[in-house]
């Protein structure tokens, strides 16, 4: 099954918004075990968006068309259908009924521009539209069966799922599938995990791996998409591969489940009802943005002391005066007091600490940019370590310090070692 | 000039990731005086990448790749590049000694599987990665000049900037000369900011606006893009646009220089010679980590508290227990003490605070979703206001609750009415 996107409109060709309708087509599309073989955009052309959809409909099953079905002159995506299909466009009495009691319901006249709206391709069937006044339609051209939706966000997602999914679903049936489990992990690059997975595509024929990186961490994706298989057959074989593929990224692996870092430490801190405060210097803030980013992270998080000065170090963490004269405020002992402050004010299970050199200055021969140490307080644990990573770039070390940070906690409460 | 874009990768297709690169490369070539006639997305797959390029090579003069040039199994661009191309990939000296040197730099060794990043199409030419190891390259296929970049976004922007830039503008020519001023505007909508600077077009001929959205912020420019203009008498128009632009847009202006809020803040704060301590409760580190994003923010920023429970309010900010009791967390008076709190803890000048609700749980009827109390406190200065937005999205409340909260301080600094 070839399943194509085609979306429409200037505003995507100029970059004034980003296409989020192919994203949220593609994931339904994926949801019905299906996906998406290739997506084009062109601007709100009649000319061409018609030669795309003659091109699509000799290559592919189902296409999905967004956008240029509103009331103005720059919609033209019904025209362009019509040309390509050799057809007029009439008016539809079904598309102007529908339309004539959206407008009654919400008390407003229907206006010429309106009207304009219900004009579709002769040999077309609309669609309702439940979140807006342009209807939408499907038609099929040569073997492609087109459907036709607003490019309105809201509008389109309401009508892929009431009124193009049951057709789908009607015409091909659910398909088998794809089958797809992630896997996060850092400390390694994307050549890195690459390199520990050579071999894969040998030892599981049919099953391939993907890899998307969101600095600093990685998912990596088993994708098993060979079409009909049992479900249960399937499970088995995704189950294999994915233990040999956790057998060799080993400790790297931070979910198995495709946690972000700050998800799995607030999985792991909610399951053994540990509650955490955090200190941070260098990070600025960022430790306490990803952890308050998940939903329900009030359950465990408690504080973070922002501390940019030495003063508020020592004045609200309580770090000692002498430890910063004598150490300096980047050092294992500063990070290791940061940590027990933290936790100690905030009454706390736990307490994590950073303090480093974000760049880009700052930096010193002994204490380069990028270099971090980081504390981890707990009522059996009182310690800190230094690392050091060669990015020039703020907001890179912001990021990978705090990952280190979550990081360090996450192997403590899982009892796994920390070094390596 | 016909420009193409050809955006590779799996994820993009199962919709795993939102397509910004290619959003990002249509306003490069907007900026450039081009316009991207048509984006295409392919999966990781040599066939479809290959027929693909060969597709456009007949009808594009311009096209810009991006992803695929990893060094793991399913980064097949430049094998796909060559095949159209009826070429052989082989290792390119150049890229392999700039890869070594990237690596040598990091104190890392080169992987068999970073080799291959440095095999590229015979008869290709190639271009330097700044910013990670997959080196691009550009060739003509056809009629059509391909670049191929990498899919990592700040990878692919900076090679953009810094080698596929100059080699267009010296092929083609910079299409016309292109002056643009910047805005950043907040508290409007885009289709807000546009109704409001209705006629321009017809009162400036000859320029453009353009708007990006980075929400909740906003940023007009103001294009100025008709030919071989003189500079001064091209300063002089704009200016007089740009003049225009801000009476309409009021003092929903935050930069007129285009800065962003905290880097604007940042500015008037070392400026003024002042200090600045946050409290931050539903934004959760997020202002901390938006100001400390700016390099230098040392010199101001001393000091954010973090306060997710009620006790770390009581007892590290000091906020009184029967505000608490008698008003909860979510109210103005306790914003007010939470931002004279972290001020007089840090020996800042100026407080600021949140405290609110950012979902997707934990509204009321009272106290919805979306409603934020911000406070702020200096040494004349101490209050609180509350704001309620309709957002169901927590990252989209943490974000406009941070901004609204910056902003709130800027127009202080500034000396604007913060009502409105």
């Amino acid at each position: 099954m070839i399943v194509h996107i085609l979306s429409t409109g200037d505003e995507v060709l100029l970059g004034d918004i980003v296409d989020t309708n192919s994203a949220h087509l593609c994931r339904a599309v994926k949801d019905m075990g299906y996906k998406v073989q290739k997506i084009t955009a062109v601007g709100d052309d009649v000319e061409k968006i018609a030669s795309a959809i003659t091109d699509i409909s000799v290559c592919a099953d189902i296409c999905l068309v967004t956008g240029g079905l509103g009331p103005t002159s720059d919609d033209v995506t019904a025209l362009a259908c019509s040309r390509a299909a050799g057809e007029e466009c009439e008016i539809d009495q079904e598309a102007l009924t529908s339309m004539k009691a959206y407008f009654v319901k919400r008390g407003y006249e229907l206006t010429r521009e309106n009207e304009k709206q219900a004009m579709l391709p002769a040999g077309s069937k609309m669609m309702t539209n439940h979140n807006g006044t342009a209807p939408g339609f499907f038609m099929t051209l040569n073997q492609c069966l087109f459907f036709f939706m607003p490019g309105v966000p809201r509008e389109m997602k309401v009508m892929m799922e009431t009124e193009v999914k049951p057709v789908l679903s009607q015409r091909f049936g659910q398909a088998h599938g794809i089958f797809i489990e992630r896997i996060t992990v850092f400390g390694l690059g994307e050549s890195g995990a690459g390199a520990l997975l050579n071999g894969f595509h040998e030892i599981f024929p049919g099953m391939r791996l993907g890899f998307r990186v969101d600095f600093p961490v990685i998912e990596v994706k088993i994708i098993l998409s060979d079409g009909l298989q049992e479900k249960e057959a399937a499970a088995s074989k995704i189950k294999k591969a994915k233990d040999w593929v956790m057998e060799r990224l080993q400790n790297k692996v931070v979910s198995e489940k495709g946690l972000s870092i700050p998800e799995e430490v607030g999985r792991l801190l909610a399951g053994q009802r540990k509650t955490l405060a955090v200190a941070e210097s260098c990070t600025g803030g960022l430790i306490s943005s990803m952890i308050t980013d998940v939903a329900g992270s009030s359950e465990y998080f408690l504080f973070s002391g922002v501390t940019y000065s030495n003063d508020a170090k020592i004045n609200i963490l309580g770090v000692q005066k002498k430890t910063i004269i004598d150490h300096g405020a980047v050092h294992e002992e500063t990070a290791r007091e940061m940590a027990m402050g933290a936790r100690l004010k905030a009454g706390a299970d736990f307490g994590i600490s950073t303090t480093g050199i974000a760049g880009p200055g700052g930096g010193t021969l002994a204490k380069p940019v990028g270099m971090v140490c980081i504390g981890l307080a707990g009522k059996d644990v009182s310690r800190a370590k230094t690392y050091r990573f060669a990015f020039d770039d703020r907001e890179m070390n912001k990021k990978i310090f705090a990952v280190t940070a979550l990081e360090l906690l996450r192997r403590h409460l899982t009892g796994v070692p920390e070094t390596s």
